[in-house]
């Protein structure tokens, strides 16, 4: 079998690995209906991260279960399954809390990007729909695996409410889902921070009310004249940088939540700054699996149609052209069909 | 008329004053009930913010009213009233969120520590009672004004819930009401991290389930102990060093938001940290205005007795001792009487 494997910045290659095979009984081994890339994969491809081995890429996916092992007791052979970036139990405290993405036996799925992958803790993992889903949803249930449900839970943790006023930090695939995912929890106004016309158009079809090209200082006053100098109700960091994280700060008003969800690299808060603030902020590695039978609902019922957003699909043979058309921005997400 | 005047690290006066007049048709003139140190008037007493000119001290009072401006409207001559120690009007788009200790007008209050004080925006920041209170409740209501309503907001900033486990930073005067509020909103486990006995027994007093002494890792040890592995469900921070935030930030269970009303000084945040300890986090001078008529209510039912934390009584003339006590640590809270 071929899969992604990363060995070094900008160096991603499709080649020959060993089959995967169910290591723990608690594993299921699951045939991929689609794979893609994720703006997070972007990171230790452009050496953001440390590559101290060549690195098995992918971590979201979807598709249909070809073997479990003999302690899994949910998940059957033949169903299609969604599962989170996040392995999780599903059942120690932290799961049943709601953040299954801080789970005890809490793994990073990996080894996505490839036709057939293991999947770690399958019972508390995957959720499986009633029957196999229309082939022209298959795209969408792959966005549930991770940039969906991370929009959503940044949004859930900036506490957005019906009649919201939401800021949206970023405009990438997960950017895009956090527009999404406020319209859906009924915000009234959802501003989507964007200087790209491609996403400020996908943007506007995911519900955005308003666009704001601005950054900085200019981008806070935008969000300042529409919310009539008041700041926005809840606002959604989806890149994890200290500028935009500075962003979502000041265009946030005293008392609102921050839902962060870029992966942080180099930000760093001053105490007193964010006391005297007085913003609230939330992030972290997105629960998907509290969400995930959800928005499989909402997209099964055709509700919400998130894997719009994929404007490259090619062949995973070319998956070094994924990576590239992203990091060069040529295109938003990519999905690669296995 | 005399008031309390800090010229500099540790030299706090009680000295000749000009009496306070109308300044602002919306300004009130109170005649105080009674006066108390706060652990926040250490800060600048220990020369922690600069003083570049001698400061008029007190930010937390209660009294009656002798003369008020033209423009205030709801609050009389005659009337017993309560305020925040943040001014507020009460009607900006931040009061009506909540967040009156960010409003449009915010002010802090001060010249508090004196038997005559003029609060601005009377209007927005006093609440009266219906009819003059008993003179044993006196320290109570005082302690609403700022203390009281601050441990309130730490604990509803950390989302405490009926039959939460909540960790209370902090045995200083706001940590102890901390522990009241928690108490007060349900929660079936409150642990203080205490390690004098005199603040152990108030802090038992006050709805403590648990006394942890231990700080640090032993600390945080202690509260995995009490909650199964788990961490807390909420956690209040009063103290606002990084050692008291770290503490606050590693006893929480992934999810837990933490409360934070000490004054951060020096405290930093690594957001990549932060990001993956998935902990929660919202701070900022209290809304106390917010909750004051509650608090006065619980108050004056008898409900909750937060006045019983004053442990030094002095006249005020002998302020300049109160801090002393305070800053030695040899009281908890000095109530000067007027």
């Amino acid at each position: 079998m071929k899969a992604t494997v990363l060995y070094g910045p900008r160096d991603v290659r499709y080649e020959d690995v060993p089959e995967p095979t169910i290591q723990e009984p608690t594993d299921a081994i699951i045939k991929l209906s689609a794979s893609c890339v994720c703006g997070s994969d972007l990171w230790p491809y452009r050496g953001a991260n440390p590559i101290n081995e060549p690195m098995r890429m992918g971590h979201e996916y979807c598709g249909v279960v070809v073997e479990v092992g003999s302690g899994v007791k949910t998940v059957k052979r033949g169903q299609f399954v969604v599962g989170s970036f996040c392995i999780s139990d599903n059942t120690c405290p932290h799961c049943q809390f709601g953040f299954q993405s801080s789970c005890e036996q809490r793994e990073f799925m990996s080894g996505g990007q490839a036709p057939i992958a293991r999947v770690p803790l399958a019972d508390g993992t995957l959720v499986a729909t009633e029957e196999m889903p229309p082939e022209d949803l298959i795209p969408s249930l792959l966005a549930a695996s991770d940039v969906l449900g991370t929009g959503w839970y940044a949004a859930d943790a900036a506490r957005v409410q019906p009649g919201s006023t939401v800021a949206v930090v970023g405009d990438g695939a997960v950017g895009l889902m956090g527009v999404l995912s406020a319209k859906q929890m009924g915000a009234e106004k959802v501003i989507a921070m964007s200087r790209h016309k491609s996403r400020q158009e996908l943007a506007l079809a995911f519900g955005a009310t308003h666009i704001v090209t601005e950054r900085g200082e200019a981008g806070v006053s935008q969000i300042k004249k529409i919310t009539k100098n008041v700041g926005a109700d809840a606002v959604l960091e989806c890149v994890g940088t200290q500028e935009s994280m500075n962003q979502a700060l000041y265009c946030a008003r005293p008392g609102a939540m921050i839902g962060y969800v870029g992966v942080p690299h180099g930000v760093k808060f001053d105490g007193q700054e964010l006391f005297m603030l007085q913003r609230g902020m939330i992030g972290g590695p997105a629960p998907v699996r509290r969400f995930l039978p959800d928005l499989m609902g909402l997209i099964l019922n055709r509700k919400i149609n998130p894997g719009k957003f994929f404007d490259l699909k090619i062949p995973i043979r070319d998956v070094a052209e994924g990576y590239k058309a992203m990091d060069e921005r040529r295109a938003i997400k990519a999905l690669l069909s296995v």
